[in-house]
């Protein structure tokens, strides 16, 4: 069942101790689309600009990957450059040129509002929270955020999550929304925000799912080499949405099996290791179904006791 | 079937966000033989001042732990003294008074040297060699190490670790012995080094296991109130080398199902996180089997799927 996606489309300047790029696709909705398209079908709410180059979109196309949603205006498209450390823990930021991501006003084409599944990249809370009222038949809608936001949005982002199944952020934003430095109890307070999900995501550590019935923690998937960690934690969103998609669980008014949502987890724990494993997007022009799904019983291996 | 336990028997004072204790019981052997004790037997090879406590020499007999290697020599205790963030994550010491401890000079009673197992906790590796050397039926022997050892007296320790059956470090340290910053690719350096079982402590982002035939990993227990960390490596350590040698297992002539080393790192993880939820070695004062076992089971609820 399909999966719609709001978030930026953009290009990146990469550079990591294992190389660089000066121009390479990227933006949140770019990596959650590309990822859990190979669970379901997606459709991305997007703004590029007149810059956006064909063959990004021909590959976006070739995927499948359904670009009604993706308006094309007058200007540049947005830009973002970042260099990370020796051991890829953290990055600078150089540059930030929204252009016209600036502007941004999601608008649904007609389909859109239908898909049972809604995933909002990280984008101010007041238009994650226009796209949200639109959806006409969800399943499971929520999204990222991020510290920006935080801080300077709290109220508005509050209203926001208010309503979303699913919130879906790193560690060190999650005790920064809760106001908490322990993780558990900063969980226990976000759920209390609205969302009964929610996916904390602690990069090369792993990830970890709290419902108030379920508990489930993942340690990260050991790499011999991490390329380029940029967009690993949206493919993480696109495989954990993917999968539950995939499987049509009406997790806003049925039951679902506990379990099932740790395999969404492990899903998007294997979209995240294989983004690190090239640069940008480029490691998705090779891996397959059976790639991730063998990735996905290596997991099982490793923590199985 | 019983373990020796080489290493510190110390005064701690102790400030964390929690509170403060001005003079505790501590020190790497009492940690590991606290926790090993709930598995197995153990006997100790220590060095306590004419200060030491008759309480806690009564609290570690109390426990049928074998104190014959446990000097009493003139002079004071080993003294400890630190502070903890208000995250935990990092310690600042304030103290650290080797007393007795400088002179220390490992001495094995008789029937030590018949031990099946053995640990030997952080001290120099000249010395850990001495008693190693000493030892005649071993079934796992190893131990821990530190960054002052691995910086300053590189050739010394690995000349001791390389007859080891197993090394259990933390993951800073084990990059730092290797020389290399991935994880992956350092644990192949140092199992090339000698010791055929790699330990990996991360705090509380967990353990991991590498052998030729093995890869585990599991994440950290997730506490509500991490009261003092002191200790819970130690007690990790405990626990796991406790497990195996209460199965009797024989990992230096005989084969060990990986399951059961994964097993032994989780019974490793399950005594680290009890160690932490009080101050010094108070938890053991009421812990039980039982608590163990469940907070067993309870790692097996959080990490299937």
């Amino acid at each position: 069942m399909s999966i719609v996606v709001v978030g930026s489309v953009a290009y990146d300047a990469i550079e990591t101790p294992h190389g660089k790029r000066d121009r390479t696709l990227g933006g949140a909705a770019t990596y959650i689309a590309l990822s859990a398209r190979y669970f379901a079908p997606v459709s991305i709410v997007a703004v590029v600009g007149d810059d956006f180059d064909p063959a990004d979109k021909a590959l976006l196309s070739s995927r499948g990957i359904d670009l009604s949603g993706m308006e094309e205006v007058s200007g540049k498209t947005f830009f973002w450059s970042g260099v990370y450390s020796e051991d890829m823990n953290d990055r600078t930021t150089l540059a930030t040129d929204l252009n016209v991501f600036a502007e941004f006003q999601p608008k649904l084409p007609e389909g859109y509002p239908d898909a049972p599944y809604l995933l909002l990249g990280n984008i101010q809370p007041a238009l994650q929270r226009g796209v949200h009222s639109q959806m006409k038949h969800l399943r499971f809608a929520g999204g990222d955020t991020m510290n920006f936001w935080i801080r300077d949005y709290r109220d508005e982002l509050l209203e926001t999550i208010r309503t979303w199944d699913f919130l879906l952020i790193n560690d060190s934003e999650a005790k920064m929304l809760a106001g908490e430095s322990n993780l558990r109890k900063a969980a226990n307070k976000i759920l209390a925000m609205g969302p009964n999900t929610l996916v904390i995501k602690r990069g090369e550590y792993g990830a970890m799912l709290f419902r108030e019935d379920a508990l489930f923690v993942v340690p990260g998937y050991l790499l011999e080499e991490v390329f380029d960690p940029t967009g690993a934690g949206d493919c993480f969103a696109g495989g954990f949405v993917g999968y539950l998609a995939q499987q049509g669980f009406d997790l806003r008014h049925g039951h679902v099996d506990p379990q099932d949502l740790h395999r969404a987890v492990i899903y998007g724990s294997v979209m995240g290791s294989f983004c690190c494993e090239e640069f940008g997007v480029e490691r998705f022009h090779t891996l397959t179904r059976q790639d991730i799904d063998q990735r996905f019983e290596e997991f099982r291996r490793f923590t199985a006791f």
